[in-house]
Formats: structure tokens, sequence, C-alpha cells
């Protein structure tokens, strides 16, 4: 049985939240909806604070410490946005961040992240190493462990942008996110089944880390193996929270190619001239992989972030 | 003595072309007025369509031709954003569009144009070549001539922007808009004179570039040699109607190298995440290398366009 958040707890998430982070655009786009057959409302969390939309999951964990909990600090493990999610967040509480990062982390994210004044304690480049690194500064210090998508208090955050793309564009037919972790897709998919119930909730996810759909399909978490995406945000795999909510809301999971992925990106930036980083770009990259699906139907698609390094760019 | 058009023929010309084009958002960003020290809007016509403000120009121009000169329809030389721009507005009226290109023009640009139906023309690759093209087609089947910048009504038509961005914040202390062949300076220029006649226009230019620097401490038209920038929308020289506008309106032509231009132009795309091409980025440069002249200011800022091709980027 999953354990969902309820209404109250999510509307009360986001008006905690609310003064630490934007209410971000929803934009459309004729030619986009030509091309693709039906009415995209792109929600924009790439305009996010701290370019994604961990930052509504983070600050909402960081905001539920009591005072002796805040005290100790907080700690996760993240190469990516996660981990200048819970940087910023723990500067807005004024608490102490420790950020577990893999030793070959790029530098424009650690720098990020040392930017927002949180500590940064490097570990070996694999899951196993990183998880007792954490443990470690948790014995050492009492900080709390957040994590990056397994986190109720993270979930409950993230689906206050389901909220917001509801009061902006209610009716909506159906809502695509990306799935990783899942931690997004839990919240999206929470938040509409209290706020907008018959919007059907699909995910994008790259045939490359594709263990969510081996997960639904199997009935059981089924760990990702070595993943092999250039959407770098999505190669973590679903746990024992974001498992049963998605197993219960989520209708589909839809597997996009490495190449779909770079083609909707490119769309996505060369006709809304705006930048979404890879993972950003797997939900609509699904769409247009599925326009039977979509057709002439009213489609809330998550740009989930846009922290691209401009000096990697996958476009020949 | 300079022509500049008058409050009311701004105003209609803004009625006019209004149903064609987009009213573009103005954005801003806490963390890049941190840096710059003052208050930045940025008015965003890299949103327009087409991708950059020329659709304000072009249709405008296309919108005042007479049932007559409509049937013959209407040609220009251009190898960037003014020929998507009369390409789309001739489509939007139904008339004929020929556009001189260069041969060497790049196929992304070429399929624009292509794309909105118009007919492309090929000339040598200099700026003679290309006049005696424009020349030829005229009088074989009398078309009606719009010059990308020195050209009364695409000036008046550019002026809209100047109305929009007035209108969503009004009291602006300054306004920088980059300066090639002038349209766009003028029209801002001219757009500020009658609706916010305190607000003092700068412009922004390439080092590389700087035709309308000299022009202006000459006190006559020096037209551009061998202009040498990524700025490619700014290689053009100031003409005999733009000019005298930008002698009466403008205060200061700042001049920036081409590694500020692709900082600011980095920075936008880092910062904001949304794509501004590199003469869209000349405005914001020259306001981070004159920070002392704009410290505390409420400063509008043009990004004119947003038209990249995505394999040839500056970044490194």
């Amino acid at each position: 049985m999953a354990q969902i958040p309820n209404r109250n707890e999510i509307q009360n998430a986001h008006e905690w939240i609310r003064p630490f982070i934007h209410e971000t655009p929803v934009l459309t786009s004729h030619l986009i909806n030509e091309i693709a057959g039906a009415e995209l409302y792109f929600k924009c969390e790439n305009f996010q604070k701290t370019g994604s939309f961990k930052i509504r999951g983070a600050m909402n964990a960081v905001l539920s410490l009591n005072d002796k909990e805040s005290a100790k600090g907080v700690v996760t493990h993240s190469s990516g946005n996660f981990a200048q999610a819970v940087a910023y967040a723990a500067k807005c509480k004024g608490i102490k961040a420790s950020i577990v990062m893999p030793e070959n982390v790029t530098p424009v994210k650690r720098d990020a992240v040392l930017g927002y004044g949180a500590e940064i304690i490097y570990s070996g480049n694999n899951p196993e190493d990183r998880e007792r690194v954490c443990d470690e500064v948790i014995e050492k210090t009492g900080a709390s462990f957040i994590h990056p998508s397994n986190d109720i208090r993270v979930i409950t955050g993230h689906a206050s942008s389901a909220i917001e793309l509801n009061e902006k564009i209610p009716g909506l037919d159906c809502v695509v996110s990306p799935v990783g972790g899942g931690g997004l897709l839990s919240g999206i998919s929470t938040g509409f089944h209290h706020f907008s119930h018959d919007t059907k909730i699909y995910a994008g996810e790259p045939l490359n880390a594709d263990d969510a759909y081996q997960s639904m399909k199997a009935g059981k978490i089924i760990p990702q193996k070595n993943p092999n995406t250039i959407a770098d945000g999505l190669r973590t795999s679903l746990g024992s929270v974001t498992f049963p909510i998605i197993q219960e809301l989520v209708s589909e999971i839809l597997l996009v190619s490495e190449e779909e992925i770079i083609s909707a990106m490119r769309m996505i930036w060369e006709r809304m001239k705006i930048i979404a980083e890879p993972s950003g770009s797997v939900a609509f990259a699904a769409v247009l992989k599925n326009k039977n699906l979509f057709k002439s139907k009213k489609v809330g698609i998550i740009i989930s972030g846009g922290n691209v390094d401009l000096q990697k760019l996958p476009f020949k």
C-alpha cells in the first residue's frame, strides 16, 4: 500500500516553500503543437531556483526539521541537481549542509554547491561508497539525511509543482513527467490525484536506464544496473517510497532512446529558445514518440531542469 | 535633421502588427542583478516570432503596402534574421517575397526562409553583389524593396518593442540596445523619446564592427569595413535614415570585445536558461562592462534575438 501525502500536506508544503521558490511559467508554442498534434503546456522548472524542480522537495524537507535537528544540519548524496537544491535550502534556513559527492564531479556542479556555502565531502564514484560516507557523516554529526527522491517530505514538496500547473491550466487530459528515482513523478502524480483526479499521469524514461519500466512490468523494484544515458538526472532507481506511489497512480512509463532525447532537447532549444537539460527533455521526447496516445489532447509536460555543461553539448 | 516617426505613427504600427507578433516577456534575475549592481529588465525578443525583433519592422513594412504594391510582392537582401522576418510577414499577408541571400548562407537559415514559402535568389557573398541582384529583381518584377534597417516603416515597427517595455516597466532610467544597421536602436530610441522622454538610450556595439561608434565620433557616417565579429547581426553599417535618429536620441555607444560578448551570452544561457544569440547578448555585455554607468539604475536591456546554430557554439 502506497504512503501518499494527503491534500492538506501538499497545500501546506506549497505555502511553506513558496517564499523560497519561483512559481515557474507555463509556456506554449504553436509550432510545437503543430508538430506534436496536441496542445502542449510546458511547466518550466528549468527556470526554478537552482535550475531544477529539486529545490521544492529539498526546501520542504529542510523546513520540516525541528530546532534540535536543524542545529545538527543536513546531509545528502548527489552529484547533480539535488546537491545544489539542498545546499540552497540549507542556506535559506541558515543551517549546515554536507553534500557527499563523487570525486569525479564536474567543477561547475562543485562550484555551485560551494557557492551556496555547503560543505562537500568526496566519496568514491559508486553508490555504495557514497552511502557509506553519508552514514559516517550522520554518525559523526547527527545530521539529518535527506534522500534525493525516496523521501516523503521531498515528494510532498515536489507535489507543489502539480498545484501550480493545475491552477494555471485546469482540465489537463494528461501530464508527462520524467522518471529517475521517482521523486518528481511521485509528487506530480500525488498532486494531480488530489487536485485534478481525472488527469492521467505518464512518465518518460530513457531506454538506457529503464528500471521504472521494468519495475512496473515485474510488479517489484528492479534496480537499475549500469545506466548509460545522457539524461544524467535519471540514472537512479525507484525506491521503497516512490515505487508504490507510481504503481498506484501512474498510467504508463514510455521509453525513449538517446537520439530521441537529444532531438527533443534540440527542438526545445531551437523552437522555444529555452535551455532544458537532457533529463528535462525526456518527457517531451516521450510525447513526440507517442503522438497517437496524445493526439489532440491537452498535455502538461514537465521540463524538470536546465542545468547543462555548455562545453559538453550533444548537438552534432 | 532626423526624420523621426511621431507618437501616433508608432502606436498605429503597434496596433497593426500586434495580431502577428508576440508581446514578448520581460525577465529579471536576482543573481544577475547582484552581479551587475543594477536592476536589469531583459526584453526578450529572442522569444519573438521568427526568433528576433525583426518581424516587428518587416510586418509593419509589409502591412504598409497598398493593393497594387502587394500584388507585385516584396524583396530584401539578408542572410540573417531579417530574411526570415520578411518571409514570415509576406506569408501572413499572402504576398510573394523574394529574399536575396549570399551563396554561402547556412542551411538552417535557408530552410527557415523556404519554410515560410519565400523564394530565395542567390547572389555573391559581398554587399555590392546582393544589391545588384536586388535591383535586378525590382526591375523585373516591380517588387517593393524593404531595407533591413534603413527604412522608416521598419524603424516604426521596431519602436513597438519600446511601447511594450515601457508599459510593463515604467520609469526605466535607461535602455540599452544592440546596434548594427541601427534599425532597432532607432526604433527603441524613437519609442522612448515619445513615451518616456527621460529614459536615456545607450547602445552596445562590437569593437570589431564599431561603425556606429566611429560615425557618432566623426559626426558623419563611417561605413563598416571588414567587420569581424561573432555578432553576425551587427556587421552592417548605419544608414541615411538611422544615423540622424541615433545622433539625435542616443546618449552613447558602448564598445565590447568578442570575449565580453561571449561571456555575456554564456551568463544569459547559464543563469537565465534562455537562448540569446551573440548579437542579442551585446547590450548586456555593454552593461556588464560599464557597471559604474548603470550602478543602482533601472535598466532595460534588449535581447534582440535567439537564432543560433547549435553546431557552432562559441563556448570553450
